[in-house]
């Protein structure tokens, strides 16, 4: 049983490398912009380069670390360690990751994909601490999503489990760039919250949006509707009142405990969190026997790197 | 190993009682009108006279059978053998069903969703044998489903998985009896056909349903459309194409390899497969690495006994 793993969260944006030991305790973090443009070997060797140069910095052994989890969006298969399609790093599309991590870091690696990873840090560590049957939705420029069941991540047949950002909520609704229509992603996304502001906007409503130089960002809307602005308030609620239609959808069909929301629009807090616990105590079927609950994450941007790292500390071979 | 498991169907309108082998062999096949109005101890109390009268005509010793399957529509707790509630038989509500048996009956009695059973019947020889990921849905007067996750029934945290006929396809849409609105048993069940059809005739559109001197049931409206008339083929094509969508969205959170499709509404066969295949086709995300199929059920009105009598098969204390 080695103590320490490599979690690592690589994202459109940022690449998160973290040396974690089997506390969950994160001895060191490095976050480092990603290059979507470059070669998919290039990435992967950037990140082989930063985890030497963190175990140099603390002088650890590689003998003492079990392993790489690496979190990613996009379809993959974790068995194979194949990322099939990245929406955000279309360099990485259809590369045999774990063998080239392995061969560039020389250290086992784990693939999964990102939501899963999260769900699996807030599962350690997190709002979902103790409980085993879980949904992590992360909420922001798209839409992702975690399943837990009996303390497992639930994969699939495929690997493919989890697309919940794009489960349908309304049948001829706005089109997604998934190429479907209404999916849960366009009506509770961070790009859907502005969408809704600039709409309500449009249609001559009163706000201090009007005075906001800014674009605007789901972010800077929170900040209007904590000062009161009942459009940016009216905005948040009806984010939240789909997503308790859809997240009542998934506790109908699979009794979980908890939905825990992650991702920046979850750090509205209750402007969010309060309309999707009303849309589900009043649409989840268990609701007279049960009542599933609404969670905010706790990990914040640390979920993921602690859920790939628990990866490796569940695997046995590590 | 005990050879024998009796398995029953306790439905609102029938209650079908089979004795089983281990093969799956049907040796004896009872069915009988359910009694809703009567007593709850009573319903139970005729359930084990047809077991004795069963295991008498075939001189069976009770020595030679494990137990009791009994699937049972509603909500209920397979662990504590409860039934909470019953929407066809009220008067079971509540009641320890699984005691109950016990000491009426004298056999082991293990309790299961009638959907649940139904699923668990396909998997062991019907449509979903040999396939671990399963969605069986049950197209009647309701909508009932039971999900199978790496070959076992998957009951949610508390045993209330399974729900989804009450999952929103419309948010907005019609009223359903379980008090929300925009179910998908509002839009893809046996009523809704029949609904959609008196709609299409009431809009004026031609049909050799005017001529049908019977009150419109989904079976009659079949017959027409297997003689080819537009408007009951339309219908059909419409309840799919519904059902496609939402189960798509199961197939998107889940990865499941195969959905089933019961209950009488499943007998149109192609008239109802196609467009849900078709829906399916272009709404799953696997889509273009993974076909999941939807599948007609195999095993008919047997799944439910079938299945129940395999839960007892696959209780190690019977």
């Amino acid at each position: 049983m080695k103590e320490f793993a490599i979690g690592i969260d690589l994202g459109g944006t940022n690449t998160r490398i973290a040396l974690i030991n089997r506390k969950g305790e994160i001895l060191s973090f490095e976050e480092f912009p990603t290059h979507p443009d470059q070669q998919g070997e290039s990435v992967l060797r950037e990140v082989s380069l930063q985890i030497n140069a963190i175990l140099k910095k603390l002088k650890c052994p590689k003998e003492n670390v079990g392993g790489i989890g690496l979190g990613c969006a996009g379809i993959l298969s974790p068995q194979k360690g194949i990322l099939y399609f990245s929406p955000n790093l279309p360099a990485l599309s259809n590369l045999p990751i774990g063998k080239l991590l392995v061969k560039e870091a020389g250290l086992k690696t784990l693939l999964e994909n990102d939501a899963n990873a999260a769900a699996l840090g807030e599962h350690w560590l997190g709002a979902g601490k103790g409980i085993n049957n879980i949904i992590l939705v992360t909420l922001g420029t798209g839409i992702g999503s975690g399943i837990i069941l009996n303390g497992q991540i639930w994969h699939g047949a495929n690997g493919f489990a989890g697309e919940f950002g794009h489960t349908t909520l309304f049948p001829d609704g706005i089109p997604c760039k998934c190429g479907k229509k209404g999916c849960v992603e366009v009506y509770c996304s961070a790009p859907a919250i502005v969408r809704f502001a600039r709409k309500k906007l449009e249609e001559g409503n009163n706000s201090s949006l009007r005075d906001e130089g800014r674009p605007l960002t789901s972010r800077i809307i929170f900040e209007h509707a904590a000062n009161g602005d009942k459009l940016s308030l009216d905005v948040f609620r009806q984010a939240g009142t789909y997503l308790g239609i859809a997240l009542s959808n998934v506790f109908n069909l699979l009794d979980l405990e908890i939905a825990i929301l992650g991702g920046k629009v979850s750090e509205a807090g209750d402007f969010i969190l309060k309309p999707v616990r009303e849309k589900v105590k009043r649409m989840a079927i268990s609701s007279p026997y049960y009542h599933p609950q609404v969670l905010k994450a706790k990990l914040g941007d640390n979920a993921g790197v602690l859920g790939a790292a628990r990866l490796v500390f569940k695997n046995a071979e590590c």
